[in-house]
């Protein structure tokens, strides 16, 4: 089998390029059949290129920052990183793409030139919404697909359905789940829970996701009880963002607990290797980040706080994806889409 | 001044009623200005009261349980102890209710026996929509007010912006914050994120709610940046249960890390009270518990799992509310309230 080619973006994320180049070696070391195609400015990428025998540059003066406005900064930044890494997927000079640049200039491109897949409905052909897709670690010890974690704040019942279909089909083809557990993100467990559009939702997961339970509640995006949680775009980041919320809230309380005497400074200090591995699960980086679901192509969207090792691990998960066939896999979940 | 008279369900809880009456004890003897009505079966409440000077009992041989249907169980379980304290505060005789009871019963008694204020909208008199409010811990080192935690999963603009007046009563009249700073809850903290709905809310709590400083997103519940975090009931839980199941999940990895080697179970020993202290913050039971605004009385609900810590501090904090008159302020907070 040929090499997978995957498209990084040197300028993405919060970390300075150097770190990026370096998880980008460290992802060619790992993996010999990749090869990397680096996106950033020409100063920073040709002498990268030059010197690594796979990796190949891709020119890209301008760059959009974590705070631009993404619609905007897609429209104006033509020659940024993230539109021409987008571009050279969809030309077929790059099978996936990973940043750890802006979530919301990531979609936007992504959506524009990668491009959804498209269904048949009311006699035309409609995009499908892509679904921002993530695993978390749950208590059981395994992941939990969140999906749609932010891209659609508004959306319609047929639109939950294919999120459900699509995160099954992560959870399969990623995760290796064969009959994931799907739940309906609601206010409580019970059938009768939920809001208006909850409740139209539940029905129609019924009729069409085979591994549907019913409903699950917030806790559960970490019990391990569900391996598919489901919600509109709104609800699913307010359920993302409250646990790296709390997460970081108790990471905080442990430092002033282990800061308080000689005893716990010593406790602290016989504990530091395993915090520092309970905070990198905790960073959704375990399957190299999210991934935008419905699209012809990978993109994943690394933590904007990046390191050598999510670079790493981002690239190599993109490649992974590409030989898993997660993109066919994702397009045969869902009923009536066209090509 | 008069004692505050303070109802106290025994049979609320997953605990014994034991845990209850030691709780009821605690709060007697920690404040001398209360009464407790002890509401639950007569072979419970009556030998209690009967040895207890500042107690009174009332007989309610009817117990909802945790998992009884709410709306079905308050209409068939007409004497049970959270019907009857809750028709109680209606007659006068008590100033507040506290249970550890079910929150959907809770929430249904107290809306049909302790009733909702009204305000004149379309040539009618409308009941307020109760709103589920309590205070978490905050990474600033105070407490944010979440508002509405699951009361109502389906909600117009204007009750939002009356979940924000009431929200804002409460951080003033049990927090103390003279000026409490607003968020609407949304996927983002720019103006231009959010839904469809949360966008209608926006200029509606702009120009009624005086602290409004625009949206916010899930790790605002815990980042200290905001006092009081409003949103609709379905956002509101799930918001709240993801914080609660993102702290088991930490608290329970923390474990595994403590019982993996000998230095690591020293390390345990020597942080374990502190570990409690947090645990004990995160229960939510700051203030007592939940408080349903926007009744005619204070009613207060603590955590199922319950303790005697958590039935003091629940009397007391009911207590409090009577004295502070928190009622009155919530009513004083919304426009157009009638009587």
């Amino acid at each position: 089998m040929s090499n997978v080619r995957v498209c990084v973006d040197v300028v993405g994320g919060d970390e300075k390029p150097q770190v990026v180049l370096d998880g980008i070696e460290a992802a060619l070391a790992a993996d010999p059949d990749i090869e990397v195609l680096a996106a950033g400015p020409a100063e920073i990428v040709n002498p990268f290129a030059a010197s690594h025998a796979r990796v190949e540059a891709l020119e890209a003066p301008d760059v959009i920052a974590m705070d631009d406005d993404p619609i905007r900064a897609v429209m104006t930044k033509r020659k940024s990183s993230i539109v021409l890494s987008c571009r050279a997927i969809k030309k077929g000079n790059a099978d996936a793409f990973f940043s750890a640049g802006s979530t919301g200039a990531m979609t936007a491109a992504a959506t524009a030139y990668v491009t959804p897949f498209r269904y048949q409905a009311e006699g035309k052909k409609q995009p499908v919404r892509p679904c921002l897709t993530n695993a978390l670690p749950n208590r059981a010890g395994g992941l939990t697909v969140l999906c749609d974690m932010g891209a659609n704040p508004d959306v319609e019942v047929d639109d939950m359905v294919r999120f459900a279909q699509m995160g099954c089909a992560y959870a399969r083809v990623v995760l290796g789940i064969e009959h994931p557990r799907v739940g309906l993100l609601a206010n409580g467990t019970e059938d009768e829970k939920g809001s208006n559009f909850t409740k139209a939702c539940f029905p129609a997961m019924k009729a069409a996701v085979p591994g549907f339970v019913g409903n699950c509640e917030g806790t559960d995006i970490t019990s391990g009880n569900f391996d598919v949680v489901v919600a509109d775009g709104m609800s699913g980041n307010i359920a993302l963002k409250a646990t790296e919320g709390a997460a970081k809230f108790l990471l905080q309380e442990l430092k002033g607990v282990f800061m308080s005497s000689l005893g716990t400074k010593i406790a602290a200090l016989l504990i530091k290797k395993q915090m520092r591995e309970i905070k990198a699960k905790l960073s959704g980086d375990a399957k190299g980040g999210a991934i935008l679901l419905g699209l012809r192509g990978v993109v994943l969207i690394g933590h904007g706080a990046t390191s050598v090792e999510a670079v790493k691990n981002g690239t190599l998960a993109a490649a992974e994806a590409v030989r898993a066939g997660l993109v066919e896999n994702v397009a045969n979940s869902m009923d009536g889409i066209v090509l």
